[in-house]
């Protein structure tokens, strides 16, 4: 921190679509949040529709109360998109013709072998002095401009192009402006089986293994799993690798066995990528979860190598059905010696070196305060057959969303070498 | 409509967590559609963090330019709830404390044998004369209060206590109000193949079978389906019935087979309601979807009776041979004449009424704009197999929702007696 006052950001998104909830306004999370990564504080938001006269009072509002003000949407080529117009209007200033822009487009068409229909024009005229944002995916131009005291930057609504101006063109310069040193790293871990007060103490201090407080701590919890960020500031990312070590150590030594993947990873990827390593491949058999756990593995790149078979099943007598085994009266139920009885003959029917097999016995009856349901999990390898037995409470889709990550965990921990049954802070004992 | 001036709507988010993005803010969307499913109009949007600065400046900017405002959050027991107090300030009032609330949250800790905490008592405390909300759900109670000249409702953050409350407190106040006819009906059709423009041109002029403009037609695309919605007011439900008869009718002529569900009702629960109906059971084997169609199925109530097994696998080797064929060099790609086979073995194997396979060859390559796939698709039942073969363009998730719409919607239109292979915008032809 240099000491200067915290610059005060507004996020400001337009569109009829979002103030009347058509669509869900993710692009305002996503600009908040992607500024918070670096240490930016969003101070104000504000929403409204396409229409000339709440655009101005939104922009004259906006001008007075903040230093820095991110638009989104309204850069398109129709009639009601209204934000070089009104941009300029709020300025003082006329609104020009950009050649280097509309030059741009031509050339975007040119290279896709369409014809640029003339409604294109509008999105090359930008306020007079607007400095350029670039949008290389894109026909929507964006722009900074001063209106009042603050510095506007308006992007594109299409999230795919707001994401790369954001990250290109707007944190660079709000950064740059705000004083602070300009690079910036986020570092991630993803944790499941801890709840965020868990997390919270249990990484308590871990910011000042840094100096200058140039590390902070966040979290962000999205059930099952949480994430644990921490936003680092520094000279150069050399400056930055430094200060983010010994913190770095210390939380993946806090949350030992718990945080499932770093980063961009995810744990579904973590899981294929031991297999893959090993040249293993998978089956799985779920009851309740419905083919939600195959659902995480086997799309992604390179799963079908891997993933060799995914089954579904509702009652004992289908989940036996379908993977050959006879009928019989032990094992009658959804429960652990089914589980793993069935992992073992999915393993041996599909030839996968590792079978796994999450069987639910829910709870009869309306959800309610103590609704819940029992896991069964089995994982069969050619050696052994490790299980795990949990009870959680809650509702049905709370259950299930819980259930789907632990039978992805319980692999990982299989295949890491880590004890599968330790014990979690969303099981009632 | 009675002539009154449009009751001018603002929704003022509060909370940290909604202002730095660290949750998406779906109550606002939520909000706002609901208001407009009843003819209300939201003007304004605005969000701040848990700051009592802030607050207040939100409060009386929206006290100055709207009739009414939607508070959401802000009304927990900690002391970062700041709702109420930033309230009574606004109003220039006094917090009172209402012992009919602090009541019913005593009767709401004993009924869940748990002591009230102490700190809950804060939320007992409410601007004088404000008008309380009822909240049967939670501890959180609402309140209507004036700031300025506007009426200000404050409703919880936590989802289904601001559902019930926007529902049975929030939106029968606002229509008592706004002077117009208070009951109102929203009649919804969920369509699955058609584009949002064609059922836009499809639709065109449909209210004019209602009189008076009483009859309100409006979109919401989420694809693959899209939900067209009629809005109708009237003086009560007889008079709401004969205005929305003759559009009800017409929107269904004119949408025709391609309605896959009305209301409340989802495609996947009248699939397997048919299949219920008679007596029917169903085995699906599916490739590059991996579980999404069956996931769709499996977890609805009733579908242990119906849904008798589902099978992921990923190349044409692993497909035949989960469904019991034999290797064979006809038949080794995923198209048409393997969805065929694959449909009549997973009948016979599980011994289902039907079965259903959907097979994707994926262009190869990264997404791009001419990236795509190939749907095949076959329903095998006792007398027949039906089949469909699709070509669709688009990124890997945008195939991967779209075949599993078609395939639910294929069972639906086999099960209805429908053409299965009708043509729909999303394809190539």
């Amino acid at each position: 921190m240099l000491g200067s006052p915290a610059m005060r950001i507004e996020i400001l998104c337009t569109g009829d679509e979002v103030l009347t909830g058509a669509i869900v306004n993710t692009n305002f999370s996503y600009i908040s949040q992607k500024l918070g990564d670096v240490g930016l504080e969003v101070k104000w938001g504000t929403t409204v529709g396409d229409d000339r006269e709440s655009l101005l009072q939104a922009f004259r509002l906006a001008a007075e109360r903040v230093d820095a003000v991110i638009v989104n949407g309204g850069l398109g080529p129709t009639v009601d998109d209204l934000s070089q117009e009104i941009a300029a209007q709020a300025a003082g200033v006329e609104l020009v013709f950009n050649e280097e822009w509309f030059a741009r487009m031509a050339e975007f068409f040119r290279r896709r072998s369409r014809v640029m229909p003339p409604s294109n024009r509008k999105q090359a005229m930008l306020p007079a002095r607007a400095e350029l944002l670039d949008n290389p995916i894109g026909t929507a131009c964006g722009f900074a401009v001063d209106i009042g005291k603050a510095r506007f930057f308006f992007t594109p609504g299409v999230p795919r192009e707001l994401h790369r101006m954001l990250e290109e063109q707007v944190i660079p310069r709000l950064l740059a402006t705000s004083g602070r040193p300009t690079a910036s790293f986020l570092k991630r871990f993803h944790s499941y089986g801890l709840g965020e007060s868990r997390v919270d103490s249990l990484l308590a201090g871990v910011e000042t293994l840094a100096p200058d407080g140039s590390v902070k701590l966040g979290f962000r919890a999205h059930y099952p799993q949480i994430e644990t960020k921490l936003t680092v500031r520094g000279t150069d990312m050399e400056d930055i690798r430094r200060k983010l070590a010994p913190v770095e150590q210390e939380v993946r030594k806090r949350l030992g066995n718990f945080i499932v993947a770093e980063d961009d990873r995810k744990l579904e990827g973590v899981v294929l990528e031991e297999l893959a390593r090993r040249q293993g491949s998978l089956a799985i058999v779920e009851t309740f979860t419905g083919g939600a756990v195959a659902a995480r593995l086997a799309p992604l790149p390179g799963a079908d190598k891997v993933f060799r078979r995914g089954i579904v099943a509702g009652d004992p007598a289908q989940v036996r059905a379908a993977v050959g085994l006879g009928a019989s009266s032990a094992a009658s139920e959804l429960t652990l010696p089914l589980a793993e009885a069935v992992a073992r003959a999915a393993r041996d029917q599909t030839g996968a070196t590792h079978a796994l097999a999450i069987l639910i016995e829910l709870d009869q009856g309306p959800d309610q305060i103590d609704f819940g349901g029992t896991i069964s999990l089995a994982i069969a390898t050619e050696q052994q057959v490790a299980t795990r037995r949990s009870r959680m409470l809650g509702g049905r889709e709370w259950l299930r969303l819980g259930a789907v990550e632990m039978a992805l965990d319980c692999l990982r921990r299989h295949l890491k070498g880590l004890p599968v049954d330790e014990r979690i802070d969303f099981e009632k004992v």
